[in-house]
């Protein structure tokens, strides 16, 4: 059990307004989560204090070696007033699989949770409550030491900040279209893909700037070994329906394992739809679209749940899926994880954890 | 040419005594050079202010997605007294092609000069002056933007820290160990490897920690893709001298361009000596190790510039360099380097800058 110093603040801000849009991750609550470590002494003054700026050296470790990770995680407010946060533990589990990763000091699960409780409870206000919002989670963790040699450091900061944000898709569920990277590689196995860390983002930027300019919103990136087969997209893991197989790139080191994806596999379970986690090429689904068994293809992710893709470029081929239109499992998909999100449906697998 | 504005400080630190080790990147100066970046109004507001923390918002991208980069080069006082910049140019031409590759925005080479000489001059006086010592100055770049998206920032902090260090090696030229890693991939062809940036570093932690339990102080990389060719050391290049050529991975766009590479390609040609930048696989090294005919190996980086290897670990292979001694070659480069960069041997090749 953490003990949790707590300093509200004197100078609360005015709650965004019902009809804000609330452009993800621009607006953040009253409080944060900080708590400190250093070899030695391990984690420790675990406080809640006022939104505010950190203050670090210039020769702090993480401006110039990149040793950070983060989270993203959501907490909703049920219809019936309740507040609840989606599977963190998947979320604890993959944080510290990437400090482990990339030399971070682990945090205990337990502590982590209730770190996250307690400060979600806090803002608690903060919470929208329109159709599709939620309060955005972003837990993360910086090297501090004023020191220019390569090496793990032995000091770190977590922090937990808190972002209301709207509704992803504020008229529904609304196709993408994705651009298929041939040129630039996000991740190889034997690297950090899998870690939820800095250094895969700032890779995925020139890319998806690129994409941008040719009308693309995000980037599906291919394997960095032999360019052939898909691993997943700029900030969602990618799924197909083939010929009544929903089908997804297995977990090989490089993708990010997301909760969105663990959670439509099960979904697959329960409902009986078969579902393969495996490798899949490129050509695979270039010669499915061909054939017309490509049936439907969607992203997983936190920001928007599912993302239905209604067109793909590979190259010079510009692939339509269901004509651009939204698939039927990309909609029950859809329709079941933000209903057990928001305390609409029954939840069998015990995914959301309420805070009290 | 910039406007610098000049903000001394009204508390100066005290110089580090001549008999102070200076361990490295732990010492800085009194004062830093720091510039602006916003979109529209371009870089702006050049600055030599006092030596002081940076206070960022927690939701600052840096912090999230790794969008930084850095440079390292040295200053060096010669024995008449002349402040030397050693090939200052080829760190900005690889400060901006590390721009382009992470969508950072250039910054034009004229000003990138302009503001190393001023805070080198400004902070003269911390140049020490003992064999082997120089003044390492650390350009870096970070995105300040406080926005949890993913896409490049539109605000950027450019700074210059510098950092009194002592020799690298108190005793002359010492060989190190190096371990040859065959489990984790530091960056693969199409990633950013050859950008310096800090998810680079991170990926390498993992790797390092554990070459240093098992007794060697670096780790020598191999390609993401096949696994057997020779890519370079954590924070150096590497050469062999086989059989009286003198071989080095070829920049195949996962490996850093070293500046301290260049020089010794550069030398060798002067010199008469064959060279060649080429393809150089882990069997190759290690059937010369077998026949005899690898002569020398060493590493080339700015903080040590020459670092003879006595010792590579490969699987269960340990293979002995020189007897675990310098090599003659290490030595010649060694010395014409540091003889260049202090100002004690001529300058045919101008890459010697004065700070006036
Ligand atoms: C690279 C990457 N892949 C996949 C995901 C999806 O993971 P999750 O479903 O846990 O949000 C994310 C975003 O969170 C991501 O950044
Ligand atoms: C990864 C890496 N490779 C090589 C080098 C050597 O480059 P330089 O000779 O420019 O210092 C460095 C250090 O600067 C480095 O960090």
């Amino acid at each position: 059990m953490l003990d949790i110093r707590i300093e509200t603040t004197t100078t609360p801000k005015e709650l965004p307004k019902a009809d804000n849009p609330l452009k993800f991750g621009t607006i953040f609550t009253d409080h944060m989560f900080v708590m400190n470590y250093e070899t030695g002494k391990g984690w420790h003054d675990a406080r809640i204090v006022p939104y505010q700026p950190i203050s670090l050296e210039p020769s702090a470790m993480v401006f110039h070696y990149g040793q950070e990770m983060f989270e993203g995680l959501k907490a909703y407010k049920a219809e019936d007033g309740r507040v609840l946060l989606f599977r963190p533990d998947k979320n604890i589990e993959r944080a510290n699989k990437t400090n482990r990763r990339i030399c971070i000091p682990e945090i205990p699960d337990e502590d982590f949770l209730q770190a996250l409780k307690a400060i979600v409870k806090m803002d608690e206000a903060w919470i929208p409550t329109k159709q599709g919002t939620s309060l955005y989670i972003r837990p993360f963790i910086i090297a501090t030491d004023p020191f220019l040699g390569v090496r793990p450091a032995d000091t770190y900061l977590f922090i937990i900040i808190l972002s209301p944000v709207g509704a992803y898709y504020p008229e529904g569920l609304n196709p993408v279209k994705i651009w298929i990277e041939d040129e630039y590689v996000r991740a190889v196995k034997g690297g950090i893909g899998e870690a939820k860390t800095g250094g895969n983002y700032v890779a995925s930027l020139k890319s998806q700037v690129k994409a941008h300019e040719e009308g693309y919103s995000q980037v599906l990136w291919l394997d960095g070994v032999e360019r052939k087969y898909i691993e997943e997209v700029g900030a969602m893991n990618i799924f197909f329906k083939i010929n009544g197989t929903i089908v997804t790139p297995k977990l090989n080191g490089s993708i990010l394992p997301g909760v969105t994806r663990d959670s439509v596999i099960n979904l697959c379970k329960t409902w009986g739809l078969p579902v393969e986690e495996r490798r899949v090429s490129i050509d695979e689904i270039y010669e499915a679209h061909k054939s017309g068994t490509l049936e439907e293809v969607f992203g997983t992710g936190t920001a928007a749940v599912i993302s239905p893709v209604g067109q793909l470029r590979w190259e010079d081929h510009i692939m339509k899926v269901k004509d651009g239109g939204i698939g039927e499992y990309s909609q029950k998909f859809y329709d079941t994880i933000t209903g057990i999100q928001l305390g609409r449906l029954e939840d069998k697998f015990n995914w959301t954890v309420e805070v009290k």
